[in-house]
Parts: structure tokens; sequence; C-alpha cells
């Protein structure tokens, strides 16, 4: 009886064991590197004692992966996927398969980062410049972004660009009054702390005096029609045009741009993207010429590497938030590239012929059921639509709208509820025939012409004698998609190997590290992922009855209920869709809370200098004047400057922003003392949950004195950033803020809530403790690269007993002064060692800012620190003068296959010392695809749509 | 009304345009490529009339990608997954979600060829090379091959190997009684063609006679008991020993080379490998020091390359089937490497501590089953077991079994009914105690103890009390899995990044074309393979009652008859689970055919000299002579040597075996005449229906003279190769013949059901029209190919018009002996262009054979062809002394990144010859991981398990 265990000790070891990298022996070997004894040690000594958590975090117990995939099934199954027919900017789509399982369910593409570092981006740039020249070809504009949040925010955006560039001194933006319900509701939210009046237009009269206009194309209500008159009136009142177009429906009807547009905005959801209950999709914006360096979000551009070759990079970066902080116009800062990188694909399988064959015959089904609603006596309201038929059903009293609703979704059919009197539906990619017929049959009535009678002879007739609907002198004659790679890739053979051309040519976490101080690179564990390609949690329509959704309704709940406990704040909201937007929700829900309190006065944000950019721009956004605090010479916020500052705006205070632990990675000790000094003078204290990964199950912003943050789940809690986006940003206040928070910040009520299922399988498999115990690795881990690192590169920020949060600082500004090697020369040689780099010169010019996360182990760790050191003793022979000061493998970096097998050589030092710096790496280098990228040159020659081929020929010959 | 479509004009292209790679348009220049108007004209030209089908396949209309997986779904609701008990070498397990998503679902790993051209097989065959270490570490034994079928074939093999290298001159083999009935079944079927006999016993008594004998371990009844006396025993009377061993047993008991066995055999299904209804999965064998030269399958073996690294490659070949014909020993010509990926990863994931952890739960669950059955007054029949535990439920009557069996079914879990008297019941990875629970309930009675009160503290009190059930002094006391790398990889984020690097280093279809002839590398097409691992077909257990497979049964049947139809036989079976089984099957038919007519001196089988070498192997194992018929000069058999042959041995002329298109990618002429006059001289005909490609809707194999077939539902019927196998080889026969099919070739009833959804998809995407279309393409790309070859190299056969068939064969030999340069070199070379090599030196030494498939595109077949005409002009630089003979580009390729970026370049043609010697390399070049392996000192120096890690390093020094 001694040689058995019980059950209870045989259990399948944990998901956190999984989650986290280091194994319990590796974690004593680094605890000893860090001079601690045991974790709990570690963190005592790390973490003020004044913000530790007084309990443990009040989770379910932690389940096995399987058991939480048995979980989301049972949630899964009380979804009800019905045929959405409903529309308003969402449609249902097929996603091919070979683009399903190798970007959307591929950690290549998935686990992908920002391209903020071009050359180990090659793959995904060029993805998004495919998307780039969609949009701007079929919007017939001249340049498109690289995607934005949904088309709510997008056309917000819009307003706010159309008010900076035009000629109008109006505050007045005209709202077409056939604009979606959500992008009129995010307009409002957006308006009113900036001043800006918006009034809704039918647009057919004389516009009032504006700045700017937006017109629906095609409208809500389905109507389809030219806007190229109103464009002539607003430009020569000197407003711009701003037109949320359907980008489906512009293979078939004359383009934004040759009406006269200045602006286009909409959503890429029906190229691919599942419906996943409203998001996450990539919404486009495209502008004419003269705008660009205007455009929100991310742009990419064609630029050189220093061998003269063609290569991508996000271009005109100056424009963005975290460069221009409170001259910010936008707090943008992510986009949905993942998202975006499936619609491009679409469009590259489909070709034009394909898009234009699936929009005639989403069309085609429109008109035949327009047609036989007529034939049933229904009244049809517009004569011309795209993909969306509004039919009038008035009854003697109360309009049967509702009864024909029903009896739709009775047959499997969610139809649109316009009014008492009107229904609206939408057609698209998957509907069929059969669709027609049951959407017939739920109005009722009879049918002229027998169509309940051999149903489909019927309707095959009825196809033959209805002409298409489309608004005559509207149909679009130009070209789009003339570029050779919309029409290389038609075989699904062919589709595979572009995509996995493209994801080899990108470092993602499934080859290496992705240490990026404040972006939390950690595990996107796969049973976190599979869920969200389900058919029900995929499926559903943002504005299906809430019935249908039980189960995504409930694990939003669980899990905001779940981000509460974790943060210790009495509400949560997943609406936002991106960090920025959980700010800015945040900031709203001060402002609001002020102006209840009828002290509208208090419109100062307090900003430590140290702050990530965003915070600057939401608070400019939310309306408010930022006032920058200093920070002491350890990227401490300084008291001093705060006391005087709160003195300064006593009354007009109304929050101070904060990030905790600080940017610097440091556990501030004054946190407590500075929402004491921010209370007590009236004012609240917004901490940036960006850093939450240092803090969760060790401390709660709730309980030490925050009233309202935004948490990032593409961070913490395990979102893939996706190549740069989606994000997930909710807001999270206390119970005073809870009534002041925005119902609109995003388009879809719960955001996007189709990959909300990994958040919530995370912390399922988690469970408190083991939340906590990735917390307490992430410290540790930090701490015991800083401590390997310190004796090579200086450490610029500690706290107590030297020690730092969950990522660290190393400086090189004297390293560049002394050898004039930088900060880009170390991160791009990074990459010949295998390594994305380090966050660069953020948040202080001249250093790079390092976080393991949890999820690395202890091998990966060292080889990394093994590369960092390498590489400081490269350094060393710059400035001993064994390498030459500009000819060096530091400033040559990366080395490219290309150039390494070369056949001359130009460099003093050898082709070894280029391609294999490190032992290992013979094993399975990764070979960047370009040298480094030449950025000004982009930008001084700004190209932002596919180059012809010539351009790589050229530089091959 | 003339500015629109008819809704027909406007569906989705079908299917067939994203498995065909060339376009309409490209269609039409490749048949003015190869001078014809129309692909009818072609066809007319290349088939011969006699053969034409007379109709169009019969199948239903083609439906679209979403209807197949929306039919799939509705078949898949058919099964019921209930829990298995059952065990009978099927256990239920958990696929780690990283693996499931990156191998098996991964087109990385799956569409993979065979790795006979090791260097761009780097990767699978490390992961093959684990899998061999693993099973030879837990079996005990020195050396394990790479895999094998399934345990039951595995063990027929076994049995033949200890036959041949035995010392006794006996016919008979002694097999367990307590072994598991599929493999008896098997073993019968083995046996009785080779004149083996088979003996059953409980080992318990005396040996008789015997060249071998086969211990179940543990047995079918859950038994477990050593057998090191019976070993003692049957080594003194020059037996060998073969132990059918559970591999996650061994991690707990006493390994069968501990115990004397020379061979052991089993499954690692239960390694992560998901039940499919029976198959694929991954059968072992591992062998004692001495027999590694005469074990069937392939074998992985450690070797040097160019530089005196070690690489991989497959060992020993020359024992191989397809090179030693008639002498073969074995049929086995492909292995399970997709499934022995799985398993081999399953451990690297757990590790050996790991692995022991799921066996002890397994045991304890088994071990507290046991117990609590006995406190109900039930008797469990062995004291000592791993798994299974087996119960005596007699009655006065007929035996309570049904009874309790029906019950457990009621609560939703599978036992196994043994007869009316016994309930087995096996435990595995999933089981909880809430199966404990509901198996109690179902034997009824009053548990003793009171267990049906507060259950789970009555289990816990049940669990403390209860001791293991382990035989005594059978405890596993040596270490296994001690290589580092079952230690490195435990986290989530190491073991994605392991399964990346290795895949990396592979060349599969999603990289490039795999233009091997004979193997019909064509598109696996996402929609195929998604349905594989939806747990309605995953999930169920092959001897679950078959009305919970009600969905695979119809699946199954539809798709045989679907293959009936497509070859114009009256019966077909799924069961052979690679093509040499269904050519085997095919053989016994035939075999039974005669001896149910009194014919049975019919043992001459005549094979064409042309023939793969499996012909050869099978019929020898079906007991037949084999007699070989001359080629002539062109390549066809050879009709004077044919009917000399026959007239010598008319009356004991059982068939002819022949391959159409013959191996040379030629339309015989003559093929009916050939059937006719062994039909005339009684004999029957076997046509291997490897190159079907070249028939499907164009003639059928049934129609014109064919008496039965295997196909190869991995070459034609979209089966991905899965880097290696799994295969599935359906055996179909004139209805003659149906009669005389064995029922047990392989172990399960319908053998790797768990894929056939593949074939079934396709065919479903496809229509009879469809095939017929991928048919003519494939036979347009081959004519397209070798017209742009011909003008470069001699292409070996051609049928009338100079068409060949859908591959043709470039003639190397003239070359070689003017230049020097061999085939070998040519293949080589090919992987710095970055493709897979063609088929080398089959069916003729010294040529090339090249078959495109229809699913690449004109782009790729150019770039192919262009890679060879590139090659073919080095090859003149070689013969005009421009290049050296001996070091020149061909020879020393192919060039890897490491020798090409050495700071010595010690060859004297340029870097960029070796590295980019085309336009285009550049966009995204395949770097080999290793140069060329030497495969004689491989096999003069065999290892075939993992080297240690200091191997590599000293290399790398």
């Amino acid at each position: 009886m001694t040689d058995r265990s019980p059950l209870h000790d045989l259990s399948a070891p944990p998901f956190v064991t999984r989650h986290i990298g280091p194994s319990a022996a590796d974690r004593v070997r680094m605890l000893a590197a860090v001079g601690h004894e045991s974790m709990a040690g570690l963190v005592a000594a790390a973490v003020p004692e004044a913000i530790r958590a007084r309990m443990p975090l009040d989770l379910p117990e932690a389940v096995s992966e399987a058991g939480a995939l048995a979980e989301l099934k049972t949630l899964a199954g009380r979804n009800r996927v019905l045929t959405s027919m409903i529309g308003l900017g969402y449609h249902d789509t097929i996603t091919p398969g070979v683009i399903l399982r190798n970007v959307l369910e591929n950690p290549g593409w998935y686990t992908a980062y920002t391209p903020y570092q071009p050359e180990i981006s090659q793959g995904r740039l060029e993805a998004l410049l495919n998307f780039q020249t969609m949009v701007a070809d079929l919007a017939g504009l001249d340049v498109a972004g690289a995607s934005l949040l949904d088309e709510a925010t997008a056309a917000a955006e819009a307003m706010t660009l159309a008010r900076r560039a035009g000629r109008s001194k109006s505050d007045v933006f005209v709202v077409d009054v056939d604009a979606l319900p959500q992008t009129k509701a995010v307009l409002a939210t957006r308006a009113q702390p900036l001043g800006i009046t918006l009034v809704e237009s039918d647009l057919t009269g004389d516009l009032p005096e504006c700045f700017g206009v937006l017109v629906q194309y095609p409208g809500a209500s389905g109507r389809a029609a030219g806007f190229a008159a109103l464009a002539d009136r607003a430009h020569a009142a000197g407003a711009l045009v701003v037109a949320a177009a359907d980008l489906l429906a512009l293979t078939l009807l004359a383009a934004p741009g040759e009406q006269g547009a200045d602006i286009a905005v909409g959503s890429t959801q029906r190229f691919g993207v599942p419906l996943g209950f409203g998001g996450p999709h990539a919404a486009y914006m495209a502008v004419r010429q003269g705008l660009q360096r205007q455009m929100p979000g991310r742009l990419v551009g064609v630029s050189v590497d220093a061998d003269g070759r063609p290569a991508y990079r996000l271009a005109l970066q100056t424009r963005e938030q975290h460069i221009r902080r409170e001259k910010a116009t936008s707090n943008i800062c992510t986009a949905q590239v993942l998202l975006a990188v499936i619609a491009s694909m679409y469009a590259v399988y489909h070709g034009p012929e394909g898009l234009r064959r699936i929009a005639q015959r989403v069309h085609r089904h429109a008109a035949v059921l327009a047609a036989g609603l007529r034939e049933r006596g229904v009244t049809v309201v517009h004569e011309a639509f795209f993909d969306t038929v509004l039919a009038r059903v008035p009854d003697r009293v109360s309009g049967r709208a509702g009864e024909v609703v029903a009896a739709a979704a009775a047959a499997g059919i969610n139809l649109r509820h316009v009014d008492a009197d009107h229904v609206a539906i939408a057609c698209d990619e998957k509907t069929t025939t059969g669709h027609l017929i049951a959407v017939w049959a739920a109005f009722g009535g009879d049918p002229k012409e027998g169509l309940d009678d051999a149903l489909d002879g019927a309707l095959d007739d009825l196809d033959r004698v209805t002409p298409d609907a489309l608004p005559a002198g509207l149909l679009r004659t130009s070209a789009y998609l003339t570029h050779p790679v919309f029409h290389a890739h038609r075989s699904e053979t062919a589709m595979l190997r572009y995509l996995r051309r493209l994801q080899d040519k990108d470092i993602a976490l499934d080859r290496s590290m992705i240490p990026l101080g404040s972006c939390t690179m950690k595990l996107n564990a796969t049973t976190e992922m599979e869920p969200i390609t389900w058919p029900e949690f995929a499926g559903i329509h943002p504005f299906a009855p809430i019935g249908q959704a039980a189960g995504y309704v409930e694990l939003i709940e669980t899990l905001e209920a779940w981000l509460a406990e974790v943060t210790g704040y009495d509400k949560v909201s997943v609406q936002p869709n991106a960090g920025s937007q959980g700010e800015y929700a945040g900031l709203l829900a001060i402002r609001g809370y002020h102006r209840a309190r009828g002290e509208e006065g208090r419109d100062v944000c307090l900003i430590p200098s140290s702050a990530h950019g965003t915070n600057a721009a939401s608070a400019v956004m939310a309306g408010m004047r930022v006032v920058v605090v200093a920070c002491d010479g350890d990227g401490n916020v300084d008291l001093g400057d705060l006391a005087a500052k709160i003195d300064k705006h006593r009354d007009a205070l109304a929050a101070i922003m904060v990030t905790y632990p600080s940017t610097h990675g440091v556990y501030e000790e004054t946190i407590t003392e500075i929402c004491e000094r921010v209370h007590e003078a009236g004012g609240q204290v917004y901490v940036d949950g960006a850093n939450l990964n240092a803090l969760v199950g060790l401390a709660k912003l709730g309980e030490f004195g925050a009233d309202v943050s935004h948490l990032n789940l593409h961070k913490t809690f395990c979102i893939p950033h996706g190549g740069g986006g989606p994000g997930v940003g909710p807001v999270a206040v206390k119970a005073h803020l809870a009534p002041h928070l925005p119902g609109h910040v995003s388009a879809a009520p719960y955001g996007s809530a189709g990959i909300l299922p990994i958040s919530w399988a995370y912390i399922r498999m988690m469970g408190g403790e083991g939340l906590r115990q990735a917390t307490e690795q992430a410290i540790l881990s930090a701490n015991y690269l800083a401590r390997r690192l310190a004796t090579h590169y200086p450490v610029l920020y500690t706290g107590r007993d030297g020690l730092v949060a969950h990522e660290c600082i190393i400086d090189l500004r004297q390293i560049t002064k002394e050898t004039g090697v930088t900060v880009d020369d170390v991160a791009k040689r990074l990459i010949d060692y295998g390594f994305h780099a380090p966050t660069m010169s953020f948040p202080v010019a001249g250093t790079l800012m390092i976080e393991p996360t949890e999820s690395e182990d202890l091998a990966e760790l060292d080889r990394f620190t093994d590369a960092m050191i390498a590489i400081r003793e490269e350094i060393a022979r710059v400035a001993s003068g064994e390498y030459d000061k500009t000819d060096n493998p530091l400033r040559n970096a990366p080395h490219t296959a290309d150039c390494l097998t070369a056949d001359e050589w130009p460099h003093p030092y050898p082709r070894s010392v280029g391609a294999y710096p490190m032992p290992g790496l013979r094993e399975g280098k990764y070979w960047p695809p370009v040298r480094r990228i030449d950025q000004a040159h982009g930008d001084r020659n700004l190209v932002c749509s596919c180059p012809p081929l010539d351009a790589y020929q050229a530089a091959d010959d």
C-alpha cells in the first residue's frame, strides 16, 4: 500500500505549468540568481506592501484544458445560430478554408506583433499593402490605411479628420439620416467633448454650414443613390465629404472617389471575416491625395533596404499618437491586422472577377427578393438598392413588422425589425433561393403568380423577368484590383503557398521570444484559440435577438465579473475594442461624473512625462486639457511637481492618468500617496492597465486608490496580438463612475466579442492561484534578465532592492555616445541572432525596454541574454577599434542570406560573424528577407499600394 | 433587363476550380504547347479507345465546399460519441492542443512526402527518430522502426520475422490465448498462405515445438503477468519471443526486452492519437540487436552530410520490398509517419514523468474500479492488471454481461461485452472518478460500504485503502526517455517552437511542387481535412456498437459505392490501411477464388519486369510463385514473352499483376489483349491502381478486363501523405471475387476509417465531371512538362503520338555517361532551386519520373521546368569543361546557408551560383538544413535513436 499515490496526486499537470515557461527547478535557479530564496520573498521585496492585495483572488478553481473546452462547448451550445439577414454593416460570409486554417488558426500569423520592426515583418506588411491597395482601388481614392477598429469609430475618425483638414470654421458635422445607427451613436459620443454639433439630414436639400458631411453608401435602409451633386455642394461650402461605403457594393457601384468623396470609411468584415457577435474585423479608411498625412492609424508604405531593394514598413509614423501625445488628433494606436489580412486574402483568392460575381449574386438575390415581395403585395420602399430590401408592412393598427420578423425567426432567419411598419432584409454571400422562399413565407399574403407552387421553377421565372435594381447611371465602370497579386493565387495550392511564403518572412511567437517591453507577448494557448472559430461563436450577428446569444452573454458577464475581481473594480465593460478606446471611455466616465456633480469646470488631466502618448491623446479627445507632471531621475512621478500642479489647477483638476507599474517598469512606492493627493483635490485617478501583468493576483488597482482603468486583454489576458490587432481594451470603474460610462465607444454592443472566449479560457484554466503564479514568474523573469544583463549594460530604473517589476530598461545612451552604436543597431543585430528586438526608445530615447513575460522558459531567457551579452562584446570591439566604426556587424545588421552569399564580401569582418554570431543558430536560423530599411526614404517617396512587379525585378538585376 | 445575369450563372466557382491549378486560359496555352486544340482531342489521342469508358461517371452532382461540410456535419451528427471503456488496444486519449493544431491540422506536416529525399526531410526524420527512441526505450530493446500500420499487422510481421530469423525449422507459431482478437484474426489471415500453423496457448505449460511465440502484455483480458520464464523456455527451444505490449503500461511494468522478448510490437494510438473509429495510428516494432536488418518497414538512422555534420535519413533501405521484390519478406512500403509524429510529440511534451503519471492515474482508476466492484460482490477475475478490469457476472441462466453493458451504455459508457458472463472495463487518460461511479451503477447490486451515498468521499476512502494491482516483482525499475529532447519542451511555447523548427526544415506541398512520379502529390484541401478532427469522427472506438457509428457506416458505404462506380468494380472494401494491404487482400481473393473452384494448383503470378517491387512481395506473401514477364524497349509488356510464360505455366497460372497506365507512365495499347490472354488461360487480372489518377472519369479498370485492384486513396483521392503515411488502400473486385475477400487484413473493421471523410469530401465536391476534368488536366500537365523538357532531356517512354499519361520519365543515363552528372546530382541540385526531387531511378535506374498532378498551376509548372532547364545548362557546362567534373554546383548540391556563408569558399564556381541559381529565389528561398547525406556511412554505422547532443556540438566546433 505504500507503492501508490492517491488519485488526486496523479492529476495531469495543470494548464499553468504549460503556460508558465520555467519549471519549478528553473525557478529555484532563477531565484538564486536574483538573490532570493523564495518567490514570496522576491515578491515581498519587489512589490510595495501598501498596494498588496489583502485576499487571494476569488475566482473559480482552475480547470484543465479539456475541462475549459467542455465548458465553452456548453456555453457555445446556448447560442443559436440563425441565418442572418439583418444587415446594418454586418453580413455573413464564407471564410475560405485555406485562409481560415492558415491565417486565423495559424500561430505564425496570430502570435505576431505590430510590424514596428519592419525587417522581420515583411510578410504581414505585404498582406497589409494588399489590403491598402484593395481598399484604395475599390474606394477610388488615392491612399488607404492599414485598417481601423470598426466602421463606427472609423467614421468618427473621419469626422475629426474632416474638421482639421477642411477650410470651414463651422462646428457642424452633417450626418446622413440613413447612416448606420451604431455609427450615429459613436459619432454622438465622440462629437460632444470636442464641441462638434451633429446635424442629421436626408442630404437632399441644402446643406447647413458645416465642416463635413457623412453619407452612407448604400444607406442603412438599403437605398442606393449617388452623391456627386452633394459632394459638389459640400466642397463649394468648404466642407469635406465622408462616404461610409460597403466595399462589396463598390465592385458594382461607382466608387466614392469618383463621386467626390474626400474620405471613405467602412467595414471589410464581409470579406471573409466571421461575424463573431460584432467583432473583431477590420474597418478601413481611404483618402484622396493631400489628406494622407492627416490620416489616423497605421499606414504601410514602400521604402528600400540597405541594398536598395523594395521593402515595406509603417509609413509616416510621426503622425501617430505615441509621437504626438497631447498634440495627437487621434488616440488610435493599433489596427486590426489579423482581420485585415483575412479580408485582403479573401480579395487575393477571389480576385476582382470573383468579388464582382459574389456582389452580383448578392444583388440578384436582393432584386428577386424584392420582386417576390411586390408580387405578394408588399411595398418595397426603395427602387434602387444593392443588398438590402426595405419592406413596408403597415397594418390598420400597429404595423406587421414584428409579426413578419417573428415568422422569419421561426423559420431560422433573422430579419431587421426597423420599426412597426418596416422590415429590412439584407442578402449576403450565403443567401440562397431557399432563404428567399422562407422570407416570402414570413411575409405571408398571396403571391400573384403562385410562387408557393413549384417554387423553384417560379423563382427561376421571377429571376428571368426581374431586372437588376442598381441605381441607374451609378454602375461602376472603372477597374480595380488590377495588380498581379489579385490574379496569381486562384488555386488552393497557390493560395496556401502564398500564405506560407509570407508567414515565413516574419518572426512571431512561434519562432522565438518577443521581448517587447510594455507589450506582454506571452503564450496564446491553442486551447484558448480553438473556440473562436466554432460556428456557435463565429456565426452570431451583433444585432441578433439577444436570446439567441445567451451563451455569449453568460460568457461576457462572467468574464466582466472575473476582470472586476482581478482588478478590484466594481464594474467592467468589454465593449472598447482597443486599449485606446477603453481609455477614452474611462475618461468620458470621469468627465460625466464631474458634470453630474455640477463641476463642469474640471477639465485638467495631469499626465506624467513618462506616460504613453495615447494617454494624452485620449484626454484631448475627451475634452480635457493636458498638464504634464515631471518625473524624477529614477523615473518616478516627481511628487513636488505633482503638488505644484495640483495646487495650480486645484479647481479645474479632473484627473490624473498614471501607469502602474510605471512605464519605466518600476513599482512606484508613492502610488498610494499620488492617489490620495489627487482625490483630496477633487480629481479622479485613472490608472492605465497596460502593465497589469505585473499586478494580477498581487495587487488590485481598485483597492489601492484608482477610480478607473482600461485593461489590455491582448496583453495580460492572452488575446494574441495578431500582427498588430485585434486588441480588446475593457474599461473598469469603481461604482461611483459606473453610471457615467458611455454606451457607444464601439460599433458593436460587446465590441470584439468573438475573441472574448480566449480571455475567458485563460482565466478559467489558470484560476486565481495560477494567475498569481504567472505574475510572480513574470517579475522573477524580468529581474533575472535585469540581473544577468546588468553587468553588461546599465539598467536604467529599479525600485526597492534594485528590483524591477515585470520589465526592465537597459540604457544605451552612454554606449552610443562612446561608440556610435545605437539602439537601432542593437535591435537590428538581434535579428541576426534570431530575435525580435525589445521596445526601442520608449519610454526613454536611447534605451531598450525588455519584458520577458512568464511564458518564456529559462533556456529561451538565457538564449536571449546570451545574445545581448554577445552583442555587448561586439560593441566593445567597435569601441576598441577592432571593428570599424561604421562598417561593422552591428551597423550592417540585419544580414540577409542574400548579402552573406554574395560573390563579393566588402566588409572587414568575416561573413560567418554576420551569419552565425552565436552557437546554436546553425540548428535553425531565421533569415530576414530584407536588410535594414530606410525609413526616411519611404516617407519622402510615399507609396502605399502594391508596387509593380518590375520594381523587384529591377532590384534583382 | 440586359444588365443582369441569372442567379445560376452567378454561383461561386465550383471547388474543381480551386483543386485544379491551371485556369481555363492557362489550359488553352498548355494545349497549344502540346499541339492540341481541345482537351477532348488530347485525351482522344492519349488514351486508347479500347479502354475508354462508355458513360460519364454516375456520381452525385458536385456541391460547394460549404455544402460538403454541411453534409459531413449531418453525417457526423449520426455518430454518437460515448465514453469508451472497451479497450482491446484502442484507448481514448487527449491530443494536446498544440500538437493537434500544429501537426495534425498543419499542412506543413500533413502534406509532406515520405522522407526518401532526406536533405529536405530532416524535420520529420528527427520526429521519427524521437519515435524510435521512445519505442526502443519503453520496450527495453535495441532498435525500433519508424512505425508500422497497426498492432495486428505488426504482430503478423513479427511472426514472419521470427520465422526467418530463428533457428527452429518448425512451422508452428504459438499465440497467447489472451491476445487481442483482431491480432489473432490477422495472424490467421497471414499464416495460412505461408504454411504457418497457429496454435493458441495460455502459455503456462510446456510450449509445443515452434519457431516463435506471441505474448500479449498485458493480455486482452487485462491480466498482467511476466513472461521471463516463458522466454527462457522458448529460447531454449530455438524459438523467438514476440511481445505485443501496451506502451503506456511499459512506463510502470518491466520492459519486454528485460524479460527476454526478441521483438516487441504494439500500438502507439493512446499517445495522443484520436480513436478515429480504428485508425489511422502508428504501430511500433522494436527488436533486439541482431534482428534490425530483418525488420520490416522503415527505419530512420543517423548518418553524416558532406560537411561531416550529423544528419538523418532512412537506413538500410536495401531491406525494403521495393528493392528486394520477390525476395522481399514483407510488402510493407509505408509507415504511419503523421501519427508517429503525434505519438512521439506526445512523449516529448509529457516526458517520462508525465507519461508515468498518466499511466499511474490510469492504473489507479482501474484498481479503484476493481475494488469498488468487489465491494459490490462482483468477482474480479485477475488480481494483477494495468488498465483493464475483467468482471465476472454469471447468472443462474445466461449471465448478466449484456445487461451490465446495456446499463453502462445508457449512462453514456461503452464497456466490452466479453461473453455472457464477463464484462471488461478499460481505463484510459480520460477516465474520471465519475466514470467509475457510473460503471459501478451499471453493475447494480449493493455496495458494502455505501458507495452510493456521499460517493466522492467514499471513493476517496476506497482509493486510500486500495493497493495498486500491478503484478508483484514486475515493476519497472529501468529508466526511459532519458534523452534531452524528452525534457526540453514542457511549456506550450517551447513545444510550439520545436514543432515549427522541425517543420521549417522540410519541403512539403505548402512550399512547392512535389513532382514525384507514381506518387500523385496533389492538393489536400482544407475542407477535406477539416472533418477528421471533429469529435464526432475522431472520438469513436472501432468496436463501439455499430449503431453509434451510423454516420460512419453511411459515409463508408457511400464512399465504397462511389469508388466502385469510379473503377467499374462491383465491390470495394476500404479496410486495407495501405496500398500494400489492399494488394495483398486482392491476391488472397484470387487465391480463394481458385481454391473454391478446386484449382488449388494455380499459384503462378506473372509480373512484368517494370512492376513496383511491392507487387512481387505481396504475391509471395499470398503464397504465390512469381514469374517475371519481360518488357520491350518501349517499356511495354513484351507480348511474345507473355505468351511464352502463359504457355509454360498455363495450368498453374493464378494471375497477372500489371499497373495501368504502366509504371512507365504510358497507356499501353495492349492492355485489353493482355487481359484476354490471361483470362483465356484461366488466370485472373490484377491491376495495380497506383496510377488511377490517369484514369478516373476516362476509363474504368473493371470495364476493360481487370478482375481486382487496389486503390491508393492517398494518391488519387487526396488523403495527404503525412510525411510517409497514413495510407489507405481499398481493394476493389468484380462480383466473382467478392465472396473471397479476406475479412481481416487490418486490425480495425474499417481500417483507417478516421481519414475516409477526406476522400468522401473530395468526390462529393468534384462530382463525376470534376473528377474527369482533374484527370484530363493531370494528363495535359504531364504532357506539357514532357514537351517542354523534351528538347533538353530525352523523355524515355511515350505512347501514341508521343504522348505520355499523367507522368513522364526523363532519361539521364546518356548524360551521366558523358558528364558524370547523375540523377542524384540533379535531384539534389533541385533542392537549391527550391524543389523536391522527382522519383529517382524508378522504374528505370538512371532516370527521373515526374508527375505534376492537376493541382499545380501553370506558374509552378513553368518554375519547375525552368529549373530543370537551368540544371541542364549547368550539366552542359560540366560537359564543356567550364565546370569542374567533380567540384561543381551539381555535385556539391544541395548548398546550405552554412556552407555558402562560410568564410572560406573553396569551390571554383561563385557562391551566388550555389545560392541563387534562378531569378525569383531571392523572394523566399528554402534553405536545406544539411548538405548531401552519406547513405553508406549511416548503414555501416547504424544509429537509430536520438544521438547525444554533443554529436552536434562536435560538428559545430
